[in-house]
């Protein structure tokens, strides 16, 4: 657990999701089958709520975001989130927004990695919470429609219109978002929007190998990886330069950094510390 | 038309390309078919300046760029241009390669989306107009060849350096605008620089489709994904998300968005203002 | 030489590699190949001012860097460095990895293009600078390895998390720098990490090919587009557009462009003067 809690207990359950923890994994399932696990308001509060609390958990060293049933998330419900907005005032409706993007934002900055396992569609939101993992681990059924514009909205929709481009290029980014047509696995990976590519029957044991993998690492060496990944995205080379060589310099007085160094001479794998 | 108009009149006859307007889908066709299509200072001046009038006229949704004859366009002109040039003084230079420059940004920054029709060669500045379009749909005996450096300039111009690194990648563009060698339509493709790909015989019906489609589709909606996939290009990630969270809110006041969630439920295709 | 030199020498001899000079390239060869050309403190520094100094003598228009024997450069010695920053106080890990950070920055911010001629392996410290070349040119043995994060390190190492995600994408990105796994020359080449790929007996043939050919080409032209292509990365659009029309203005009064236009209208090829 973060030496820095103050009185703000943890969430014994989170209502809007499934949530499994087991050898420093957590795994977010999204488990409404029966509508695509279409996202409520609930479950936008629930993953923001979840992202702020992980890193001071201290039991969870990489997150699996799936779906359960026929596909990974369908994105806002049509009737629970469209409809219920179309009533709405605009600070309520602003305050929607900004929780969505909330989530995203949460998941940038988590220094925990994220591993989004995805099968079958996944789409609006849904797409966007896949772009905003760390790896993307796509099924050949996956398939990722960012369809904003179809429901007469933007197609930068929580941080997509930064993330996108910086993933596959102006050019591709352009053309999902604009259009919103569907693409599959094979295009996506073309685009540069899949980590690791499997067959179906394949998909929970990738995602588990990975995660395992992520697990039994080097955490702090991970966590300041994606850290600077996704801070460099905004700083200039001089910044950029000076930041890394201050992680390293860091990074060179933690345990593992030695224990690299010992297992190497001892001809032996490293015990990783995650500090 | 916009309801911001002062004084300024609209341009009746552009008298440096041709202009044709139809269903809300404006075409300009580069046509000196004779010198390849190479751009006057005239043709800079009225394409700098059409692009200023398109936004108010309210007639127009889509833009489609393409060349009469054996190619797209190819470049400044070389007597008209670059041996006028030659006897120019500074201040005068300079004015010249900022309305080049000027295009460019207004290709950016214009809310109409904008199709480059691409056949035979696209050089020097027709190389940068088909990237800063914001779709590039390519006929097979498409080729681009930003020859900037090859007549003696630096290979960034009119923004090549800056749109170009964030649509194929920094390694691509290095190699594409030092070198300034010709490069095809497969190899532009798999650096990421074409949104569709087609026979030479099908080019003129698949930008037709594309603009019919845009034309008739939510063009608001269109138009503040195009503005946040530029302006997000220079905002870091928690300004970018809280405009999109900002955008999206006003979006959902839209009559598009209710338009969308009336047609869903009545089970029909809706029917776009485009507001 | 450069007009503005003071007292400072240049250096005569580079202790820490091998450097030819012949023709206006210089060539850099990493040569303690019973080491796999590790890197040790001397390497770093000699790289840093030899950077420093290059653009300075007036005799170098391109650099290219090489390994001898089995591979590219295999990083950091895990003896002379790893082994010795353990022993090291806070101040002098923050110099010596400010130092390797300068190198990057040097290489970036240098006016030549720099080559990367790689075959074998290029691991660590060796893959961040052959992703800080302008061209990498990959033999069919070359492999990548980021592998900071299995020393226990951050995968942010001298700018890795800054350039290879502007190279190759944000998602590749985060694959490579997390995991720190070796790719393969066939998958950095579908990453967009490779300018040209060779079979190895042709490596040395296509570095030497494309060094001539910049150095016998106009240099300034290629400084202003090298240097616009860094620049741009970390300004908006419309200051980018500024310098592009700036660089221009400058480089329409240059010999090089004078020499272009008497050469296309003579029909001959155009002496470069690289001014």
């Amino acid at each position: 657990m973060s030496p820095f809690r103050g009185s703000v207990p943890f969430t014994d359950a989170w209502e809007h999701f499934d949530v499994r923890r087991a050898d420093g994994v957590a795994t977010v399932t999204f488990a409404r089958p029966d509508k695509l696990n279409a996202l409520t308001f609930g479950a936008y509060a629930d993953l923001r709520d979840l992202l702020a609390e992980l890193p001071h958990r201290g039991d969870t060293r990489v997150l699996v975001l799936r779906g359960q049933g026929r596909g990974f998330c369908s994105g806002g419900d049509v009737d629970e989130i469209i409809g219920a907005t179309l009533a709405m005032e605009p600070d309520d409706l602003l305050a929607f927004t900004r929780m969505t993007g909330e989530v995203v934002k949460a998941m940038r900055e988590c220094p925990v990695p994220i591993i989004a396992a995805v099968h079958g569609i996944a789409a609006g939101a849904g797409s966007v919470l896949a772009l905003a993992a760390d790896f993307r681990i796509l099924a050949r059924s996956a398939r990722f429609a960012f369809l904003f514009t179809k429901v007469g909205l933007s197609g930068a929709d929580m941080g997509a219109a930064y993330l996108l481009p910086r993933v596959v290029g102006l050019g591709h980014a352009t053309k999902l978002l604009m259009l919103g047509d569907t693409v599959d696995a094979a295009e996506a990976d073309r685009y540069g929007l899949v980590s690791e590519l499997v067959e179906d029957a394949e998909l929970d044991t990738a995602a588990s190998a990975l995660a395992a993998r992520l697990a039994s690492g080097p955490s702090f060496g991970y966590a300041q990886t994606k850290a600077l990944l996704s801070r460099e995205l905004d700083m200039n080379l001089s910044g950029a330069i000076e930041l890394e060589a201050m992680t390293q310099a860091l990074l060179m007085k933690s345990a593992d950094y030695a224990e690299f160094h010992a297992a190497f001479t001892g001809k032996r794998d490293p015990q990783w510390k995650g500090r």
